[in-house]
This record gives C-alpha cells, structure tokens and sequence, in this order.
C-alpha cells in the first residue's frame, strides 16, 4: 500500500490517516472510499440504507488490502453527522480528508409540484448538512494544522450550485447555498490551514445508485446514447478528488469542474450551436 | 397621480395597481413603496414589528397624495406569507408588482460562534420566505399574464449572494440559495410572463432601520467616513426598482449590481490597489 | 423638452449636454440617439456607412424637436475616435454621456475558418476601440466630475462577454476583454465620479442593420418564430440605457442584463429542461 | 521513466510523446517541462530570450534522467508559433500536450500612462498568441485523437482573466479574451477529443523570471512577508498540471483556480474582515 503524501498525512506512530465520506453510494462516494484506501487511509463510509450494499464495499475495500469500516447514518437526524464525527475519531483517529457526497436532486418539477417540505429537505441536505459536518469537524482540523496535518474537505457539488435551470427551485436553491458555505468555510480556515473544495460535477456521473435509480428502466438507454466515455466515470472523479486532497498548501484549488468530453458546458448552449465551416454559420444571435 | 405604464399595470376599471412589500423598514423597503405610490400603485406594507413606524410610513405616503396600506408580518411563521397574498388581493385587488425585502444580515460570525438555529433561521428569511412568496404569488401572476398583466416580483439581495467572505457562513449560504431561486423562478416564469428581478445590493444602504441598528454608535461616524454620497440612498434605488419592475417584456433584466461610486466593487480588491503614475508601480502580483 | 436631471447634466448656460454614440445604427444605437435627444441632449452619431441612412436618422430626430448632428467614422482607423471625441467637444460642448455600440459578431466559425486578420479585426473593434474612446474621452469626464458633471460611459455587450460558444473564437474573445475593460474603467474611474456601465445583450435585438444583415432573407422568418415581443426592441432598451446614464452617484450599476421574456438566459439549458408536473421529470443529470 | 497513462500518450513505436512549453521560464514553464519530462515526454521548452538559462534548465532535466530541448522564440512574431509546432511535430513527433504559460503583467499603470502600444502587446502576447497556438496545434490534436490520442492543451491564467482590478487596463483585457477564448476552443474541441484547460493562477508564484523582475529588490522581502508556503511552489502547480492533462476523456476540468492558503481568493474581501469571535462583529456593511 502506498504511503499518503507526507506532510499532508503524517500520523506519527504508524496509524492510517482516516477518509471520512457521507453519501457512499456505489458511485462517487464509494469509489473516493476505495481510491482513499488504496492510498493508505482507513475509510469509514456513511449512507443512508442499504446496509448489505454497504457491508459489500467494505468488503471489497478489505480484499484489495485496504482498511474500511462502514456505518448507517440518517444525516438529516439531529445530532447525527455530529456524532459520527465523534465516533469515527474516537476509534480510527483524526480524519485528515472528509468527503460530503450528499445529494438532493428530485428531478425537474414546477414549482406548484415543489412542496414546502420537499424545498425544506433539499436545503437540510445540501446545505444545512454540510454546514453540520464543517461545525464539527473544522475546528479540529485546524487544531491539527497547527502540528502540520492540513486536513482537506471535498464536497461534490452540482451544475445546479452555478446556475438555476427550470424545475430546479429545491436542488438549485440548496447547492447554491452549498456553494456560498464552501467559499465562507474557505475564507475563515484556509488561513488555520483547512482546504475545502467545491468540486462541480458538471455531468451525468455513471452511478447505480443515485443517477439508476432516479432514472430506472431508462438508464441503460440514456448511457448507451451517451457514447464511449459519455457519462463521469466515478473512479476518474475519484483520481480527481485524490489529487485535490493532496495539493500542498502553497497551491491550492478552492473550485473545480468536471464533465465528459461530449458533454456542454453550463455555460454552453446546449446542444452546441452549429459551425458552419464556409464561415456562413449563424451565430446565435444573442452572442 | 401618474398612469402605471400602459401593459404592465392596466387595470381596466381604474382601480390601483397592488405594490406589495415584504420588509418594509425605513430604508429600501419603505421608499420603494413610496416611489410606487407615487407611481400610482397601491401600496402594501408589510415588516415585522414597530407597528408605529410603520403607521407614519403609510401616512406619509398618504399626505403624498398615495395610497398605501400596512400590517405586521412574522414572515418566518408558517402560513403567513401565503395569509398575506390572499388577503391582499381579496382587499386591494392584484399584486402587480412585489419586493422581497427580508435580509438576514447578522454581522461577521465564526463558525464556531454561529449555532445551528442561526444559520437555520438566515435561511429561513432569505430563501424560504422568497420559495413561499413566489409559490403563493406567482401563479397568481402567471394565470393574469396571459390577459396582458405583466407582473413583476423583485427581489432584494446582497454581496453575499455572489461570493462567500469571512464570518457569512448563515447570510452568504441563505443569500446564495436566494440567487439561484431566482433564477430557477425565472427559468420557469419569465416564459409565462412574470418577471423576476434579482438586485445585488453591493454597498451600504443608508438605512436605519437596518445598517444603523446593526451599527449603532457606530453609523454616523461610518457614514461620515464614508463622505459625499458614500451610502446608497435608497431613494434611488427606488428608482431602478420602478424601471425594472416596468421594463417591457421583449427587455427584461435578470440581475443588477448597484453600488455608491466610491465603493469597490466585490469583484474588485478592497482597498483598491495603487496606481503608480510613473508606471512602476507593482500589480497586485496575482493579476 | 424635459430638463436632463440635476447634477448629472447641469451645463450651466443653458447649452445641451452631448451625447455621442458611437455605432449609430438603425437598431440600438440610432435608438438610444433619439431618446437621449428627446432628453434635452444634444445627440452626436458616428457610424462606420451609410451616409444616407445617418441622415435620415438625423432628420428624424430634428423633426421630433430635438438636437443631433451625424458623421461617418472609421473606428478601426488610427486616431479616429481620438479625433471625434475632441471635434465634437469643439463643437457642441462637453460629452456628458457616450455610448460604445460596436459590435464584431461575424457568425459561428470553425477556428480553421477563422482567419487571423479576422481574429485581430473583432477585437480592433470591440476592444482596442473601446480602450481608445476610454483613453480620449475618460479623463476629460473626470476633470469635469470634480465640478459636479459625472459622465457615463454606456457600453453594449453581448452573452459572448460572458461565455464562449462554440463558434464564436474572434467574438468572445473580443467581449471577453470588453468586459473586463469595463471593470478596470470603472476601477479607476468611479471613484472619479465617473460611471461606466458593461450592458449584456443577452438576447436577439430588432436591429435592420446587424441582425437584419447578418442573417438576410431569414430574418422575417426568425422574427416571425420568436413570436409576439420576441426580440428585444430597441427603444425598450434605450429606456434603460437612459435610466443607466441617470442613476445618481450614490447607486450606480456597472453590469446589467437583458433579455426578451421568451428568450432563455445565457446560464440555462437552451432550450429549456422540460419540466414534469406530477413531478416525476427527469433532471438534466447533471443538474 | 514511468510510463504515460494508456491511452491519454500511447505512442506505439515506443518514442516519447512530446510536451511543449511556450513561456519557459524558471518559473511555472520549467517547472511543467521538468514535471512532464519526469514523466516520460520530451520536453520542448521555449522562451523569448536568456539563451543559458535556458540552456541550463534543458540540462538539469537531461541529467535527472529526462528528455528535452530548448528553442528561443518571439511569440510576437508573424508566424514564430507555426514554425514551432511544425518543427517540434517534425523534429520530435506529435505533441501530446502544450502549456501556453505567456504572461502580460506589466503592473498597475493608470489609463493614462497605458500608452496604445502597450494595450495591443498585452492583447498580443496573452490572447492572440494564444489563438495562433490553438490555430496551428488543435486540429493535429483532433485528426490524432480520432486514433485515441487525446491531446491537452493546458493555459496559464490569472486572477485578471475573472476581474478587472484598478491599473490593469491591459493585462485585464487580455487575459479576459483568453478565457472567453479557452471556453470557445473547448466548445469546438473537447467534442473531438482534445481537452483545454485554463488555470487561473489566483495568487503570486515563486518565479525568479517573473515575479521576481517585476519587484525586483523588493522581491526577498516580499516573499518573507507572506510566510511559509505563502508563494505557488511551480513544483505543486505543475503536479496539478499534470494531473490535470490526465484525466481521462470521461472526468475533463475545464476551469481550475489555484491559490496559497495564507492568500485571499479573488472574490472576498482583501484583506479578509474581521470575525468577531463573540458574534458581535460588524459584516461588511455590503454583505
């Protein structure tokens, strides 16, 4: 097993930096939990349901040599993320990298369709618990900065944290939100020696369990229409974060995005306005 | 009493226009219902406490030769924004134009010194609120569009909606959800006729009831400081509120910064760096 | 003739404050002409061709009681503006308002379609004409700001400011520096009592001399499929541009966008995400 | 040497594929070349002038075991950049990667000591240099990644490129356009396998060859000023680059900032504001 980049995971007697990640899905957050494992770190993965679906990827994480534990956690639950942070300390030791992975997209609906406790939920996950995690877990990773461990907080984040399509009156308001918080968290303990990052996942992310099942019978559809490397392969986003973790302190990335190759942009129209090659194309006309 | 612009507001049997404003203090909020008064709308005044001040605001306007009416408001209650549409409308007929006034300013906090209600309750005010405004007025609006009554929601909004500075952790994360709500309600609305207004107000507003209070001792001599014209007067930003809330609709704004002259920008380094005349002088080393 | 308001245009002896515009077409710019002439000011249009078509907007403005003069204008031309700007103070008095309407949309093209002298054109156009009219004109309006005269600057832009379509390599690279131009003007020179305002023209415009000609015998047609105020016309946006230029120096604008109510923003999926109302719709994944 | 990753720099016949640098300089330049070197390309490093040191820098990589050449070049000059990619494709085979690491700070000058001549070298150099790269070097990229060699072309950019601060007229403008330009090259191109990234280096580098001339004496103590890993090591800001032309197709980035964590990011407030621990702080009046 590789040893973690010194000075960023230093533990002194031996013992494996931890990765905390809440929202380990068999997608981005369980292949961070497997990326961070082959790295060194112990990986404790927190989701929701599916305690069997858990139990597997630990298991998985284990065979490869790795060192994993996992736990079932309802984030919206008062006291929830808090204790987590406590426990996962008081056994495995000081997280040195955590990952939000918590979602909170419903699909398009208008707002009439968007009701009170929906628009709620969406904050309280998106938003209010990361603040949640950031109050708990912050402030010892400054205390650590002061001895050296620079802890990394990576949460992945949405198109819908940028801009605000229709339908998208819940998740767009609550990563939006999700944003500002990671620029706020910066501001106060970048200077204590924290890094969090605001990665942008500005594509479909091949997952089965968030993207599948929100899409059901029509997924394998939609990504065979997508093409060769059309959808965010989570073990690419996985690298990704890895790196992000990993940046010295003198260069660090406060927002990233990703997306496919084939894929627009935010900023984009999309689909992509036509070029017409003899130098006739029709701009947009609003360009 | 000037005639609201032909389209926008025509009411068919001479009654006023309906200006609601929620978070009408002495500062924006009240002046906007004054230049709408004075526009020919009747105006409604909603705040939350100071029930007096609030009578001298509607009877100032009314000395004005405007019309105005006014009532107190626990916006973060459940049921009583939607209370406040309702009865207004069955009172003084269609809401044709609407200011989102409610901010959730609560000065610079560590995190540490920020308690999970606070940071629930900035949302509460400055996103949800905004949600329970627009799911109880804008299909009102939506359904009167189609018979030519443009409607207009404005909304007032800050700094920390656009970036996410030190101590904002509650304000910036409710004021980020507010822009990307806005944008959601345009996505959806502007299509059907009613226009969202999202007004980054980046610069001190000259307003007591707001700044002063969050100052105290400290405002005049702020103010002082900041010299001529060094505040935004909210007088004049009245003024824009009255045209955009009255652009036509093949010209809508979306969003709009206002500042004093003498403010720098967000975007912009603060204080603004030195200029060397002889051309020598050192560029912030990161430009 | 209604007085241009105090403190803004106060010329003292009664003489009318000029307005220059430079790329006084038969869109925008002849446009703003004419509502600022309808102000009290003394209207200058510089335009690139059409020596007759300059006429008759002259005319028209004559005949409608106000005040302009026209002339030809080689903007890519050394020294020319530098040339305009101090006949025209010669002539009719100070420049208290100016507007920079040169656009260099040349349609979508490949960059292997996109000869090098093209790329250099679009931003000899939209952007080194802009530094020269703010190198000739800013300083004088500053001198006179220390008298109470703030001048602005009003400068048309487009969504290619902003983002760079696929297509558009001469023209977003060219209002991308537009942009930021406007931000360091204004960095310099608000503080100055001078006001420069960057315009997004987020969308088609009425325009026979640009959009018309760009796209010839389709425009009827495009026009026609926009539907009822699908372009933004003109003299709404004039409207704006007038209230822009008035803002008084405690609450200036330095961005602002437009758009038609039908028209989707640059920010969100073109066309718009389909929105389910019993709230089963698919979100954009990426959302 | 290790190996490139499969796929991204699969050369066949064994030979090396080859990394370009224009703006090699002691600085991020060399740093990238070493870094790609290390890592199995052939680095061609080319700068305007300092023919030893250049020198020098090809010779420290060829003894650590890597493969390199330099080339003197006046980016600046008609057809220099052509020459290059045509002659390092001949000499050394197809270039796999590119770093366009041309600045154009020339330090904070008032409008009126930023002669015309400086603003159109500033526009030269940081933008259309850029486009004569990407006119020359893209569409080899894209005939190549047709057989799976996906190519990147990673830009250096800077805080200017996202705001327009006081003084920096020409470098603001420039580097403006060299967004918008990146955007519009990843448009046309990410669709056809080649990744563009543009890297907004938001914080001082520890460049003896730029920073280091444009402070000159002050530079030593400028440096100390900023504490521990208060200046960009280029050493992390090339293993970001490298991570960064690595990503597979599925997981592009097409916008990345870096920063110290002792440096205040571009959009809050420097210096940071005050937090008041005891939650009576004062927030920027304009949050």
């Amino acid at each position: 097993m590789s040893a973690p980049e010194p000075g960023r995971a230093a533990m002194g007697n031996g013992a494996r930096p931890v990765f905390l990640v809440i929202g380990a899905g068999a997608g981005i957050g369980g292949n961070a939990a497997r990326r961070f494992a082959a790295g060194g770190y112990h990986a404790v993965l927190a989701r929701r349901s599916d305690a069997a679906g858990l139990e597997r990827m630990v298991g998985e994480i284990r065979q490869a040599g790795g060192s994993a534990s996992g736990t079932l956690l309802n984030a919206a639950e008062d006291g929830a993320i808090e204790d987590l942070v406590a426990r996962t300390e008081a056994e495995y030791g000081p997280i040195q990298a955590a990952l939000y992975n918590l979602g909170a997209q419903i699909g398009n609906r208008a707002l009439a369709d968007t009701p009170h406790r929906l628009f709620e939920l969406g904050w309280r996950l998106a938003t209010f618990g990361l603040f949640r995690l950031a109050h708990a877990l912050l402030p010892r990773m400054a205390a650590r900065a002061q001895t050296g461990a620079h802890g990394a907080l990576l949460v992945t984040s949405a198109t819908a944290a940028m801009r605000g399509n229709a339908g998208q009156h819940s998740h767009a308001a609550a990563m939006g939100g999700r944003r500002m918080l990671c620029q706020t968290l910066n501001a106060e303990f970048a200077p204590q020696g924290v890094h969090v990052v605001h990665v942008v996942v500005d594509g479909p992310v091949d997952a089965p369990d968030t993207l599948g099942k929100l899409m059901g019978d029509r997924y394998q559809a939609f990504k065979a229409g997508k093409g060769a490397d059309g959808l965010i392969d989570p073990k690419a986003l996985a690298e990704t974060y890895w790196h992000l973790a990993h940046q010295p302190r003198n260069c660090w990335s406060h927002e990233v995005d990703v997306r496919p190759w084939s894929d627009v942009p935010w900023w984009n129209d999309n689909p992509a306005p036509e070029i017409d090659a003899r130098g006739k194309g029709l701009a947009g006309p609003t360009e």
